[in-house]
């Protein structure tokens, strides 16, 4: 089968590779129907991940179950299947209050490469949601969008509080950050706020719930949200960015008492105790336990109250990878959908 | 009158002062029937905060209204009051969300210097709260304590989301740690699990609630409280310290998806994100909201179901303050009561 592979920073190729096959009992293998380029592959692809030896690429899946082991019970061959970057059991405590992605039995389903043909989902049991039946193909980006990016972008959401009545401010315009505002529209929050400075960007943001943007960033960001907040600050800020400034700029735009969902994955980040302490807000976040939210999204999708594979704005087939992390690093494109 | 003064790290001095006045129409001046050295006194002791003047010493405060401004309503000479260290409106947005020690009006009570015989009180109809009637003598500790150690220690526990079935750890066993046991078995916390190397504290810790106690630190710690909870870490973590090490000590023994609720006034502390992001924990806490609790704190005081004023293990003259911080200073003592 075929599969992208990093080299080197900037260097992605679409390689022969063997077919994954059942390791342990609980495995299911996929056949992929769509896979993409996620914002964090390009943090190997601009080398400040350090790419040491080839290393297979994706992590974001949909497909057709081809085969499971023996001890997969609630998954078969021939469903539609959904699941996150990480496998989780779906039983152990951990799970149970929600934190799949820190499932004591969790392993990265990325680590096979799923910008692939063929990928390996361990603990599939625990790990994939069946859709009710084979979709039609125009709901496969936002099915796919589930798989990582809706779903981390609802935890955000979740984790910053967002709901009824509540003012949201969203550091970052990325894919993430953009269908954390369809999450906080969904959660019925009463004012969105994205900070983006990318006028395709802000149409989406728009479309997906946006009532206001505030084009500043860092301590002038801060400044223009506390404006329109009464001087006080958002109740409810969603940071998906994951630097040093994205997270100061999430926690000083976050009004005492109020909260940040933090899901950017951190990169030389140290928070100051100090600024922590005295901005008085709750801080949550981390790897977005998406497999907790896949049942809720994936009928939102079904049902077509929401539509969050607008944000794949590029399709290629899977043999032009390279292309699609090319647009994505150089901000051509937000979110590169590939098809293998 | 006469107040502590402090010159110089390891100099406190009793000094003859002005006695404070009305200086604004909200303002009240009580006479103190009891006030204490706090454990944040000594970092200016210890000279671990710069002492670049003689400054008035002193915020925990509990007396006898003497007088009122002329636009203070609900409160009047005579009665017995308790308020925070911070002076709060009781009315801004921020203090109906419930966090008074960032009302958008406040300010500091210990400018004034509370372990002295007389202090100014701004804001005194949103910061004081009256007990019915005057106390006996013996109900003034627990009553004093509830001017902060205690609203701290029982924010801390709120903050780390301690309730039925939880359990609790509790890195820090100065007065606050100790009232946040009481806290977090008030909440009704099912372990509580303090981190405590001292025989006299590890006493007053299982007298307040505690069921297992540490005497671990650092990795160590964060070890045995992961043995303690069959290797997860647990539900909620208090942290009443404020260092780099106890904040890591308070994230580490933290399972995914629970609750860190940190109160010790964090010094030199820089929180490494990408630790964070993986350790899924909420965090939440910050200068305690202590009027929020004063009135759920006084009223289980006066009812003689709490006796938080057993952290205070020194009583001494106003007089012989200094004496209040030696012994603090070199842990012969928990907390120094003084009585002017």
């Amino acid at each position: 089968m075929y599969g992208a592979v990093i080299y080197a920073p900037g260097d992605v190729r679409v390689d022969e590779r063997d077919k994954p096959t059942i390791v342990e009992s609980t495995d299911a293998i996929i056949r992929m129907s769509a896979t993409c380029v996620c914002g964090s592959d390009l943090w190997d692809y601009r080398g400040i991940n350090p790419v040491a030896q080839p290393i297979p690429m994706g992590h974001e899946y949909v497909g057709i179950v081809e085969e499971v082991g023996s001890e997969v019970t609630t998954i078969a061959p021939g469903q539609f299947v959904i699941g996150s970057f990480f496998a989780s059991d779906n039983t152990c405590e951990i799970c149970q209050a929600g934190y799949h992605s820190s499932c004591i039995h969790r392993q990265f389903v990325g680590a096979g490469g799923a910008q692939a043909e063929y990928l390996r989902v361990p603990l599939a049991d625990g790990t994939l949601v069946a859709t009710p039946e084979v979709p039609s193909d125009d709901l496969i980006p936002s099915l796919l969008a589930a798989s990582d990016v809706l779903g981390t972008g609802w935890f955000g959401a979740v984790a910053a509080d967002a709901g009824p009545g509540k003012t949201v401010a969203v550091v970052g315009d990325g894919a993430v950050g953009l269908l954390a505002i369809l999450a906080a529209r969904q959660l019925g929050a009463e004012c969105i706020i994205p900070m983006s400075r990318h006028e395709s960007r802000q149409r989406l943001a728009r479309e997906f719930g946006a009532t206001d943007i505030v084009t500043e960033r860092g301590d002038a960001g801060v400044a223009r949200i506390k404006e329109l907040t009464g001087g006080l600050g958002a109740d409810s800020v969603i940071e998906a960015v994951g630097t040093q400034e994205s997270m100061m700029q999430a926690i000083g735009s976050t009004r005492p008492g109020g909260h940040v969902g933090y899901v950017g994955v951190a990169h030389d980040v140290a928070l100051p105790g100090e600024e922590l302490f005295y901005s008085h807000v709750h801080l949550h976040g981390g790897p977005a336990p998406v497999r907790r939210f896949l049942p809720e999204l994936i009928d939102l999708i079904w049902q077509r109250k929401i539509n969050p594979g607008k944000v794949f704005d590029l399709e290629l087939p899977l043999a032009e990878a390279a292309e699609g992390y090319k647009a994505m690093d150089e901000r051509r494109a937000i979110k590169t959908l590939l098809r293998p």
